[in-house]
């Protein structure tokens, strides 16, 4: 499908004061073609460059790269609210892992559909994701049409860490780059904590062997930097350096609790990050020395993790929480910029993915984009989009969003999910679940 | 205009774990005429207590209180966005004072129907305003139906202090009570470091006089515990003790660095309180003690601040952040949970403004409500409402608004106020008063 957007405006690029406004952006076989000065659609090289199977009426609209959730568990939007403003351990042990062991395929599946629709709608085309039943996940990926960086969870904690790792590899095998390539997989074991030095160096091995990176949790929690410092007199991140986990691409999610020593091994070893600062707030994990990391160098994506602890999937208001959090707890109101949170969002979080060519507005780069209403009056006066969109937009202000060159959502309608059968099963599973309240 | 709502969803009574639902609600002189179970429009006690200008239905969807933005400056939205990601001297002096000064009294008129038609849109049926000019936006409160906490705002450091004062006596004596009681006064001197002692003595002999309460900030930066334990040699919230301030009925927006002390002396003088955590966060003022202020049972509201420190004036926003921030600020899971996020961004808000029969569902309470459309993918699976609405609810769910028994938004229209006369008024002062950047 060849689609022409045509007379759009775009953010100045980075280093550049000037936005080349408005513009006409091409798109063929999936990609950006050309993103050009506007000219008027009966041009002689509008029409040289056609035909269009599409032309979008971009006046007035914003287009933005799409946003990238690199942290997240889709099969668990089913649990969304469940035990809500409860102790960690307690939310834990009480609600989520007794509800996790009754999950089936077919649950995770249409848990996913929930989640990748709530995700499209609010302009994300991209989510990285680690769960297991993650074939129905991959299913869902396949058929919604968007982006996805897919791992099978693996730990020894509680588990066959063998059978795991066995299925994450097939998983990766059976996966990577399925969906005309929108589809890229990874290895997922869990946590340090829940992870066995055995298990983290076959890990390693494996994800060499296959060349995937590795997606895991780290440094969430004060109680895991405790845990793992007594049993292995190492930081969450030092044991994982030293069981070769490090010399691997690797996403590493949270950060919460990462030393001065860890910031510096993580530059030196490229380690991805990804940071959640809704999930970490309302799980009370803590507030992750994000400025001391971008000071640092790292590459720094957002997450909202799952929508059991956040409750939305929301990139919008991760980046804006990101923005505004730093600057209070670091009392700095220059910290974390508007520019530098949509980054994180973006073109950021795609390369804490290990994706290329995702996360920009670039010619021959992937054509997920998103275009944005800025007639609202919460925009006005319309200056500065940038900071308008880290600060005043929100969700319901993207009207159209294309990944890998298809359009999946337009003016409130998703074109690949029906929202009410996802609704009702989703319904119908939470009840099966015990999931549901009076209210 | 006599309004029925039939059969709505409510939430659970604070202390009850059954919501009475479905619900009717009988609106009639601006006042909420009973809430009773649902029953058909045809029976025969409903048919008695009509008849009925309009019958909403309500299926399928919520009712709440309308929100209460119990601190903001609605001359500012013109501001919005300018100056982002500075540092906070360099914000004030160059950016927001030289514009301030070219404020005309029409200006501040149309900045606050820009305010007021996004906070309608987003569900606060109140506000409370204190700037100059305030006679240009207690008209725009009288003219779109909005709820209004009005005070004409007084300093003298770099100001006339009397006649500032004058000018405040002057606007509570021919406003409080306008509007059918929509508008109520107060008394706005500044704060601690930009009022004299004299200042801060007459104005509170003039509140006393006029029966009004203050509006004032406190303890916003650390800057200011500096200055004035310096000068007084107490905090700024002793130092208003002092004058005689804390004798009256006081707002006292902020409160971000109140100590110990400060917060029983807040307890015993009953000041309530109004916590601004999105402005307190992008302005990097710190993070308020709102854990153990909640514990020494201070009243709290939520604020927004104004929309050049925000730029949002989304009470959603507020109450989300007001539950996250505490929880992760504080290390405890527990921290101001939904249902408390919920009170403080409607009925504590309302208590926060010495407002009475404001901010709950009650018979013979102000009918100032919303109702919220709860099918979103987001909402889903649909459990535990006080929790889906603090946590994954969104201004863009808000479908209809009615503030003193009348409607003034519904299904994406503003009743009261012209969108688009307005953004392009707001667009023209802005050009003419420099805030346009080249994007």
């Amino acid at each position: 499908m060849r689609i022409l957007i045509s007379n759009v405006v775009s953010l100045p690029r980075e280093g550049s004061s000037r936005g080349r406004n408005p513009v006409d952006i091409g798109v063929g076989d999936g990609r950006i073609l050309f993103i050009e000065d506007h000219m008027p659609l009966d041009s002689e090289k509008r029409q040289q460059q056609g035909p269009w199977d599409r032309i979008i009426a971009g006046r007035g609209r914003l287009v933005l790269p799409g946003f990238v959730n690199a942290h997240t568990h889709l099969g668990m939007t089913l649990l969304r609210g469940y035990g809500d403003d409860l102790p960690l351990m307690i939310w834990l042990q009480e609600k989520m892992w007794p509800v996790e062991e009754q999950l089936t395929p077919e649950d995770v599946y249409w848990s996913a559909l929930l989640a990748i629709g709530e995700m499209l709608k609010g302009g994300v085309t991209t989510c990285a994701d680690m769960y297991f039943h993650m074939e129905a996940t991959a299913e869902a990926v396949a058929e919604t049409g968007i982006r996805g960086f897919l791992s099978r969870g693996i730990q020894d904690a509680g588990g066959s860490g063998t059978r795991g790792l066995e299925e994450a590899v097939e998983f990766c095998r059976q996966w990577q780059g399925a969906a005309n390539g929108r589809i890229t997989t990874a290895i997922g074991p869990h946590a340090p904590y829940t992870c066995s030095p055995e298990l983290l160096q076959r890990t390693a091995d494996w994800a060499a062997r296959l060349e995937v990176p590795i997606h895991i949790h780290v440094a969430e929690t004060t109680a895991e930097i405790g845990e793992i410092k007594g049993k292995y007199g190492t930081t969450p991140l030092g044991m994982l350096a030293a069981n070769g986990i490090l010399d691997l691409p690797v996403t590493a999610a949270h950060c919460v609790h990462l030393e001065e020593a860890d910031i510096l091994l993580a530059a030196e070893k490229e380690v991805r990050i990804v940071h959640c600062p809704t999930s970490n707030l309302k799980l009370a994990s803590g507030i992750a020395p994000v400025p001391e990391m971008l000071a640092a160098g790292l590459t720094i994506g957002l997450g909202t993790d799952s929508a059991a602890s956040n409750n939305r999937l929301d990139l919008w208001q991760e980046m804006r929480t990101a923005s505004l959090l730093h600057k209070g707890s670091s009392e700095d109101p220059t910290a974390v910029p508007a520019g530098t949170a949509l980054q994180m969002a973006t073109f950021l979080g795609a390369k804490a993915l290990h994706l290329e060519q995702v996360g920009q507005l670039q010619p021959e780069w992937k054509a997920d984009l998103i275009l944005v209403d800025t007639h609202g009056l919460h925009w006005q006066p319309a200056s500065d989009l940038t900071g308008r969109v880290v600060y005043a937009g929100e969700r319901g202000d993207v009207s159209l969003v294309i990944v890998d060159g298809r359009i999946l959502y337009e003016d409130g309608s998703l074109l690949t999910i029906d929202e009410e059968k996802v609704s009702y099963e989703v319904g119908k599973r939470a009840q099966r679940l015990g999931l549901l309240s009076s209210t």
